[in-house]
């Protein structure tokens, strides 16, 4: 039982209407292994420089993640992301980008990442993306992207799309890459470019899930008190997939309809306590017991009987 | 068993990335009563024109709906609303609007219209909206509106939500409605104002429903092929306060949790065949037994079973 991140390692300072934060501990593989790392032993895979300290490794280690692959850049400095969200938490302003240690960055996988189960791709270059995938064994490897990828190299990102077997993006992504204003077709089109399932992440209306099985859709979480929703996609996945990889170990399919549904009703949950306070705030002092509670408050508040209405 | 539905009877040129159509049937009570009369009997409230003409008529007295109120202008012009839609289906683009006769309209119920059990509200001067609340003996009534008079009349509107028993609005026009950002909170700042259920349409999201007893949130059905969105947030409304008014003459309570749920979800089905054609074309075939069918898929779609992750 194991899963391998590979992508950002980040300091991010978030404005939103309800507060203001510098330079936080983020970054796709930060928000995605403390999700994960409830349901599965997780490595994460990503360059820091030099301002990236025994603090911020801490947080990780304590919640017994596995950084010997954190790849400290001497001389250099973290992935720093500046951004601000008005009142549509939807949206995400960026004001400022050092993409630092991470412009060069060139994962280096020890023999135990890459003979992990589970591998997830974060939003890196296709290209690395590609070559990851190859060195690994993982028997299910998921991949996120972004729209400069979908712009700037889209033939790069389609290969390395080929090679795995879950796709996890925005809907409107999803859209872009296949040319298709209607996301169920769209996600028909991306799973003939090679993937058998497809996510598509919705912000706060939720996710949707597609396999040649059929489609399955959850709302997401309502809330009260959303304070920043960075890192929520990444939650997102490191719930999905880190489920994914315990119902593996314990000798099932991920591939199981009803297993693939329960990852994504994880992956709600864990994306809707990432938003309820600034960074990993939140997630660092969150219980399974907490998870485990809003899994069935979640199913609670989705679902319906069916009993056909009397007849007229 | 009957459901009085007051608001706009109209002609719709409407042009989508998929095709356009001059001068359909539509307006909001057609929408509603369409839908509606799959579980109820139905009353429709409205001005039309000299140029609303049997062949119209027709199409809802085919299908049961009472047209007794439908309120013939001599000399006068039925609305007329021109729009069109980009593949962001979810935003209509209004290009020309003529409110014909229903600028003067004032509602004239018969006897029978007032003496029906539950009473919908559609989008028109709140004033009216309050005075026909009064005028009616409806155990239930539910209310839309519209930015416009949020903007325009929002103290008349604040008085006529008061006077009903359910809101339905778009989830933007909540929030702007109560000056909330989060529609949670929104949905509780909005119950202050009197209706004990307040149901948030969200476009091809779904919609959620918000009452003492918690929230409910259901996903759209996910479409392969929407032709036209114009109408779907009045099927909605009719499919749920429709199948609401079926159960009450069964003798069951409205404000029954699960019964608002089985609501939403038929509410949700309407809307989901009013888009897949233009207008009214596809309610105007459509059958009970492919309601049935739909809302069993949208169960199987939407539904996850609680199981806990093995422990780690």
């Amino acid at each position: 039982m194991s899963l391998t991140v590979v992508g950002s390692i980040a300091f991010d300072s978030v404005r939103t209407p309800f507060g203001e934060r510098d330079r936080m501990l983020g970054g796709s593989t930060v928000h995605f292994s403390l999700a994960a790392r409830f349901f599965t032993d997780v490595r994460v895979v990503g360059p820091v420089g030099d301002d990236f300290g025994d603090e911020e490794l801490k947080v990780l280690e304590d919640r017994g993640v596995n950084t010997d692959d954190i790849e400290r850049v001497e001389g250099g400095e973290t992935f720093f992301w500046r951004a601000h969200y008005e009142y549509d938490m939807n949206i995400a302003h960026t004001d400022e980008t050092q993409l630092n240690v991470f412009a060069d960055f060139d994962p280096k996988l020890s023999e135990a990442s890459k003979k992990a189960d589970i591998l997830f791709l974060g939003n890196i270059d296709p290209e690395l993306q590609r070559s990851v995938r190859e060195s690994c064994e993982a028997e299910f490897a998921g991949l996120d992207s972004m729209n400069f990828w979908l712009e700037q190299e889209r033939r790069s990102l389609v290969a390395a799309i080929a090679g795995v077997d879950c796709l996890l993006l925005n809907d409107a992504e999803i859209r872009e890459l296949t040319g298709e204003p209607n996301l169920a077709r769209a996600a028909r089109v991306a799973m003939e470019m090679g993937p058998g399932v497809i996510v598509a992440k919705r912000g706060e209306y939720g996710a949707a899930l597609f396999t040649t099985d059929g489609f399955f859709a959850i709302p997401g979480y309502l809330l009260e008190d959303v304070q920043d929703p960075t890192g929520a996609g990444d939650s997102f996945a490191g719930g999905f997939l880190g489920y994914l990889d315990s119902r593996r170990a314990a000798g099932d399919s991920v591939l199981d309809p009803a297993i693939l549904r329960q990852a994504m009703a994880y992956g709600s949950v864990l994306a809707s306590f990432n938003v309820e306070d600034f960074g990993t705030d939140r997630i660092q002092t969150l219980t399974r017991e907490e998870i485990d509670e809003r899994l069935r408050d979640l199913q609670r508040n989705t679902r319906f009987e069916v009993e056909s209405a009397p007849a007229k």
